[in-house]
């Protein structure tokens, strides 16, 4: 049946990121829906944000549109112009190469969940805030160096 | 701002099928938010369904995944093997080349909201239920012949 039962899926806080840069998603817990139901044209993500949690450091994408939606709780929205409180129901879109460096933060007191959804990315993701870049599939620091 | 207005976005109700299958999505009201706001990476619709309409004919695409989310109000899921309640928060993955024909039909009084993502499909799309075949970039005849 294609209803998907999201307890089917491992839920993990796993991340990528070099460990000084690592703990600000600690309390990032996220499902990929798509490889556990036979999607491969684009990825799904299904995160849940524990209070104080952020989505991803703040970054931009040279070559991988993404698309989220809230599902339940309230998050910020950080950009280079600001912050906007996204509800649930509330869509945002990120086109790629547009150097707008975004990610969200649970600043509330309670969970909230989004569903995020892009392709995976071959080219370099930009950080706005630290000296972090994903590069040639690794995270480097901004000179190119290897952590 | 990346947040999306879905106010913003034109709503349409037109569809590409042949008049006599027409009616079923009547009450189908999309907003493309793809194109509206640069992502190509993946198509994303904004789907409202009155009460009665249908979000497609029962389908499968050779050659695209689907994925959908209900964000509100309720619709039944009919796939071959039979009819699932979807409501606010429930999802659905539809795997590229599996036979199983789906929509969803909105048999309550009031409007559901779904948002459905794909990409555009270059293959054929084979319908279920009526004599009806998405090939070579038209509607046809599940013999090949023209509407």
């Amino acid at each position: 049946m294609p209803r998907i039962d999201l307890t089917s899926v491992e839920q993990t806080n796993r991340t990528g990121y070099p460990a000084e840069h690592a703990g600000a998603v600690d309390g990032r817990w996220v499902r990929r829906l798509g490889p556990a139901h036979g999607i491969s044209d684009f990825g799904v993500s299904h995160v849940v944000l524990k209070p104080g949690a952020a989505s991803s450091h703040r970054h931009w994408h040279e070559d991988e549109d993404e698309f989220l939606l809230m599902l339940a709780g309230e998050a910020v929205l950080v950009e280079n112009g600001g912050r906007t409180l996204m509800a649930a129901g509330d869509m945002a879109a990120f086109p790629k190469g547009e150097p707008d460096a975004h990610h969200l933060i649970n600043e509330s007191a309670s969970d909230c969940v989004f569903v995020a959804f892009g392709r995976p990315p071959a080219g370099d993701c930009h950080y706005a805030d630290i000296d972090l870049l994903w590069s040639g599939g690794a995270y480097r620091h901004k000179d190119g160096s290897s952590y």
